[in-house]
């Protein structure tokens, strides 16, 4: 595979704090390699290696890939109308999770995979060079089996999100829904993913039925995620402390308790504030989390009911302007943190060895995705090494 | 020149009550041709009219393009350093309008020109297919002179803001600054834009001198339009409806006298969420001024310092989630509301006779700008029937 040389870089953000200035390993003028698929070399743009495949930045700025680890893609329809509504004022009790279990369920598998296919191509095109993907829109073993096989298609971050809400078979019946996915949904679609995911939220699933369903996952290997705290105080993130979750996604509503708990475990505090913003919820409150030394990361949410954005630079712009993060704070967590979110160390980073997935602004500096919020700054993407958006 | 006939589409948004439902005057599973660059026929795509150019839209929305009726895009130079501390609440006293103008001034006709067109086009990618141009950061006669004439080399909406900040010369000697403007800048540039603007705000120019700018520009031929109200209470709003102004923008901080004097004058009230968002403002309440009647107009606002995005659609998400606009009127402001603000008939509708200026969604619904925040879902532009995005 040819080596290929960005070169003339205005500002190069590392993640690499041994590569350059503060957090980011900020580098101006710079240059960076790209061979096998791997980074091979970041220097000054003056010192740069010969390249078979040779790119003049002109003083644009280049950052790892976006990180999404937190997306809903399997699924069919939208909500465009309950989104209006909502947005109106106006009450709308039949809408919610429901609705797009059942349109999944209606749909065929070649509808979902070319759904989910254009949501990664809008991803990509967006900068997400890494996408975690989530079932939880069939709630069945038969359709949780097809909607991880679908998504494993296309990421290996596939997530098993087994118990989202209790389907319309299971109405009131939450505790048997769980005691179905530990015995047979769990076993049947292990094999199949990655890691196992969580609504614990009042309506959803409580403490207990939570903690059950992520101890099955963890007997079968997958590795727990847990969405929490995201219209209420609750357990969500204590028990992800607890548990050794990679991640507790939302964290609005916290207690001191929980931030001493995020900040003394391992579990990266995923915010979302796309859902935040399409839902008219309050955000999370990223100053206290970091300020406590929790590490954050950023996602986009996207699913068709309360978050539908694939985009991690709108993403970036609303942690500046409403969860306080600074704008290297935010361009980090969407991209080192969405990768310690995922427990990966071969992404996130542009330093030697790490996979070559980056990013291309038209702009000078990373500080333009919160500076220039809306527009669509991405003008390159590289995966693996590949300039696969862009030319 | 041939007739392009668009067929198939999901949604048509109008803005003519005539064509279809409400007042975006919706159809669906419609058509529309435009022949010599004008609308010639809408109706339903089963009976569309023979074409010379057909383009089967596969149910996406088509939407007059928007009518960006406030930017300030002939300027050098960025402020992200100052963009980025503003945010991270560290004080910057340094920076500024003047910021700006020191910048524009040093920057030759060419620098200006180029980067003039480099928002342009993205503005045309983000589907505004008309684009108001201001001065303002020249601030001398000579260099206000320079700004209007290279605005109009790209746009018929030229405004001469000649009072935006008094320059550095003339600190703390504003009335003398006015003096000039009215006495040489408005004669020597009034043959090169449509309307004069003023800053009328603390800190910039109060009412009298505001009143003294738009009356000397009225007297050469010029139409005022006014920024007022954007961070504190003052005369702006009710100065602009007195003079007759077709706009007054920001109207952030209003009383009810204010909104009064807005529902019984003809000034339309030119929103900019882009600026509240980007300097963590206040917003608007647009609830209060469409309920009592006053026509409101959404505006991206780009400039270097406080809302540098040229894009409607973002504005429009921020116009749902923040102002309160149901995604019907923030549409509708972006489009008939921008034309009505130019005082334009002939563009932000879609009915026989108006101007061939359109958009397409790669969506179902115009829904979907406020449902899809931050995702670029503009497809293709067409400018005077002429495609000028996509393919």
């Amino acid at each position: 595979m040819p080596t290929t040389v960005l070169s003339n870089i205005g500002t190069l953000v590392t993640n690499d704090p041994t590569l350059g200035d503060g957090p980011l390993g900020l580098r101006r003028r710079a240059a960076i390699a790209f061979t096998d698929g791997r980074v091979s070399w970041v220097g000054d743009s003056a010192t740069a290696p010969a390249a078979d495949i040779g790119i003049d930045l002109g003083g644009r700025a280049v950052l790892p890939g976006f990180v999404e680890s937190h997306a809903h893609l399997v699924f069919a329809g939208d909500r465009a109308e309950e989104f209006a509504a909502r947005m109106a004022g106006r009450p709308y009790g039949a809408g919610g999770i429901r609705t797009t279990i059942a349109a999944t369920r209606a749909a065929s598998d070649d509808e979902l995979d070319a759904n989910l296919r254009r949501l990664l191509a809008e991803s990509v095109r967006a900068g997400s060079t890494t996408v975690e993907c989530k079932s939880g829109y069939g709630q069945s073993v038969a359709e949780e089996l097809r909607s991880v096989r679908i998504a494993g298609r296309h990421t290996d971050e596939v997530t098993l999100l087994a118990a989202h809400v209790p389907p319309p078979e299971y109405a009131r019946r939450a505790d048997d829904y769980v005691a179905m996915v530990c015995a047979d949904m769990i076993p049947r679609c292990a094999p199949h993913a990655r890691w196992i995911d969580v609504f614990c939220e009042q309506g959803a699933f409580d403490r207990d039925q939570a903690h059950a369903v992520l101890s099955a996952g963890i007997a079968h290997g997958l590795v727990p995620r847990v969405h929490g705290n995201q219209l209420h105080q609750g357990p969500g993130v204590q028990l992800a402390v607890e548990l050794g979750a990679a991640s507790v996604d939302h964290v609005v509503h916290v207690t001191g308790a929980d931030i001493d708990a995020l900040a003394g475990g391992d579990t990266v505090a995923t915010l979302l504030p796309g859902a935040d913003f399409c839902t008219r919820n309050a955000y999370p409150d990223a100053r206290k989390l970091l300020d406590a030394g929790v590490t954050v990361a950023l996602g986009a949410d996207c699913n068709p009911g309360t978050s539908y954005t694939t985009s991690l630079p709108f993403c970036i712009a609303l942690a500046v302007r409403e969860l306080r993060m600074t704008p290297d704070e935010a361009v980090w967590s969407a991209t080192a943190g969405g990768a310690k979110a995922l427990r990966r160390t071969d992404i996130g980073v542009l330093t030697p060895g790490a996979r070559a997935d980056a990013i291309a602004l038209d702009a000078p500096s990373h500080l333009h995705l919160a500076y220039r919020p809306g527009v669509p700054l991405i003008s390159r993407v590289w995966r693996g090494g590949v300039l696969v958006v862009g030319k």
